[in-house]
């Protein structure tokens, strides 16, 4: 559906430059932009695109509006601006209520009238299926289990029993949420005793898991993932973790028990985040790193080593290998040049 | 089902204190657990919550007795107590033998009367499903596979063909178990010549296998996993990789093709090990390492780098770059030292 | 099916040694095969099995062809010629052509009468599955997807709708192809805007991705996938990410956003890739490592670091969190030496 640069201008709140009556269809990138679309460029690095862009529209930093000599809406942060005017374009398909044939749907399963169930999927018993909820194909929803209104569950997600989902998320394909945490006790013969994991997994509005991510149900008490919290790819989260509201966290995360962490954290791709720590509000942690023990916020953490060619690599991780003794080598030189220094019997 | 505490302190050989006729329907965590519930204390954390418990009963080291006035079990493995209770008060549902009418199971495959096969579920050709075994929503049991007696496999898990799976086992949601092994070897030109990875995967009784965790067939021979061996989710076990008994892996941890791990090793999350090494009995392997070459057990190992504030490491991460340097100009002024301390010419 | 040794030769392009025609029925490991199957021997390490060896045939290096008195085929390259022989004497099985009555095929799809379509699998509006393509059991594939000739789609993977996969490609069980990119915008209030995720996954012909590997579709233009990449079990592929043909990363790599990867590229287990960096053509990452700025290749780039004893680690780790400070000492001790060796005052 086309809209006016005037309507997108009021969404982005930019102001316009141009024609406020000429109609956009869809975004685009800057580079591939036709006459009815929209691109943005809110860097240096693509600048030198934006003379060139044959986009019906831009979306520019005010500085950069003398570039274009076309319709352009000027802001100050022109990749939200650019978001809004994206969510606009291209609306989410609009659910069609139904069951497919091919759902097996528990009787006594609260399906609301205008969710969407998808073919083989799996409802069990008593779960509760909100209004406007979308249930993918093969996806499966454990007993008891209450998916909050509007969600969406994507193809083949598990949602293991008794676990509660907020309005307005969205789970990915093959996620599983509420499968058992990893407890066990050893016995003395080296065998492992299961801890029985009876707590659930709860999470709130608005909360975005990502593909084959796992979040593991509560021993005793619950997993709790705060609202608005934003899960990528293949995230690990164990049991009885406590993640705050806004926390957004990239792929390949692994979160071990217990931990607690903070609000409005930003965790990169591949960190590990050690057990029954405490990560305060507004953590940052870079990419591959390494959080061992309790940090307070705001504040940005890192333990990550950056790849260098191979052999020089190799020449540094052996001198690390001798750290101990090189540094206890340096304080005997220092101590030695002390005593030279002060002229005493060498 | 309720239990007295005299039956829970036989399950839990612990010594009793209080009413021995009180019943415990459950367990729960320490601070809210009611008068029908019992918790457990065995650190020292969490001690301050003993006198306070509203429980109905405790289960307490010897030398917490005092801080409780309440029913109370003593014992000098609290955590190993509380979860034979634990397990005791909360068994798993029991078994409801049948066969949804959604789940397409092979005729030539011998599915036992006893065992629960779920909606969706698919089994093929000559696959074999032993007494007790549950198999869940959306499982695909692919052909001549066998799965043993009392085993679990959970939502949208995938066994492939030919692959046998212990007694009393729980493969949980999403995992993958048989899927080809990564064997390839490099044409001239740079394509990639696959290898036939015609081997099985093989699992011991007693084996737990966590969420969207993957075991990949053996290329030749089979990859083996030992009995009792507990796999966290996200979990990659590489082709012809062997895994000895009562082997604990925590989460996100890869292990690369025909690596030999012993008996009792605890390796612990996000951590690498190499290919084609060997891992000795009882050893350890901590959080986030990475373990490079063959290691005998017992022993620890490490090679992680917990997080800093990030200034501080780019200052440290900048002198590791030149590490070998540093070395040498170290090696340099102690030799200058040397002949300074011996009064040769300078 | 059995071969002569003669055709085996043939296909693996060796020199004969011994009966042209005795008959191998399939490969086997060289400590277990028989009289009927074919081993091989490519390295010093299992030499010393070659002369007990009971195969029917063996692939040698020509030096040591003297140390097995029966049948071998000799060449330079005793891997790559048993792969081939590998992939003669087993074929992947005959494809049956066919739709089980449990899939669900929307009308409007276009399906090959020579694909197999697996029980409970999905196929949505619009798809194109060609000709020899097998969906495996309980596959989902979107809206639109296309799906190349004799292409393997295995149980429970997932195509999301609007990708392009080529010909001849692996698609292993719980892949997840055209996930939904990782891409938010920060609100002051700090919530996330989510930007829609509007572009496909596009993979060439031969691809094999492994499985619970997930792989984002792209943001506005395309994630795309070259011809003949190799992906292992675990990988997170981010949105916008171009990986080159041929190119080939072990289990549980991480791929960030916008990511360009060269050809030939060889990216070890639990490697991280930053986003929006250029990697050249024929790059090597060793496993574990960090690659976090460009490179240009070839070359080869590391940044792991190899387990050691805990407590000689931990020494180490302690000197590593004040290598700054020990570097500025040494410095200060050179700076001193200097004066003393110039007869400066002290």
């Amino acid at each position: 559906m086309a809209y006016t640069l005037r309507e997108l201008a009021a969404v982005a709140q930019a102001t316009m430059q141009g024609n406020a009556e000429s109609e956009i269809d869809a975004v685009a990138p800057l580079d591939r932009a036709g006459a009815r679309h929209i691109a943005y460029c809110a860097s240096g690095h693509y600048r030198s695109l934006i003379p060139e862009s044959t986009a019906g529209a831009l979306v520019l930093l005010p500085e950069d509006a003398d570039l274009f000599p076309g319709n352009a809406l000027l802001c100050h942060d022109p990749r939200t601006a650019f978001a809004r005017i994206a969510n606009l374009l291209h609306p989410r398909e609009t659910v069609v209520p139904g069951r497919h044939p091919s759902a097996v749907i528990d009787p006594s399963a609260l399906v609301s009238e205008s969710a969407s169930i998808g073919p083989q999927a799996v409802i069990e018993a008593e779960a509760v299926i909100e209004s406007g909820v979308v249930v993918g194909p093969g996806v499966v929803v454990g007993a008891r289990c209450v998916i909050g209104a509007n969600t969406r569950l994507e193809a083949r997600a598990v949602i293991m029993h008794d676990c509660l989902i907020g309005k307005r998320c969205v789970i990915s394909p093959g996620a599983v949420i509420g499968g058992e945490g990893f407890g066990y006790v050893r016995e003395q013969d080296g065998h492992w005793l299961v801890v029985p994991q009876l707590g659930r997994v709860v999470i709130g509005d608005d909360v975005d898991v990502g593909a084959n991510t796992t979040i593991d149900r509560g021993a005793l008490g619950d997993t709790v993932i705060g609202e608005g919290v934003k899960l990528d790819n293949l995230i690990q989260i164990a049991h009885n973790v406590k993640i705050g509201d806004n926390t957004a966290m990239a792929g390949c995360v692994g979160v071990a028990g217990s931990a607690v962490i903070g609000k409005r954290c930003m965790i990169a791709g591949g960190v590990g985040i050690m057990g029954h720590i405490t990560v305060g509000d507004d953590v940052e942690v870079t990419a591959m790193s390494f959080l061992k023990s309790s940090v307070d916020g705001p504040g940005r953490f890192s333990s990550s080593l950056p790849a260098t060619s191979a052999d020089i690599w190799a020449r540094n991780v052996g001198r690390f290998r001798h750290f101990d003794q090189l540094a206890r080598r340096l304080r005997r030189a220092e101590q030695t040049i002390k005593q030279i220094l002060s002229g005493g019997k060498h």
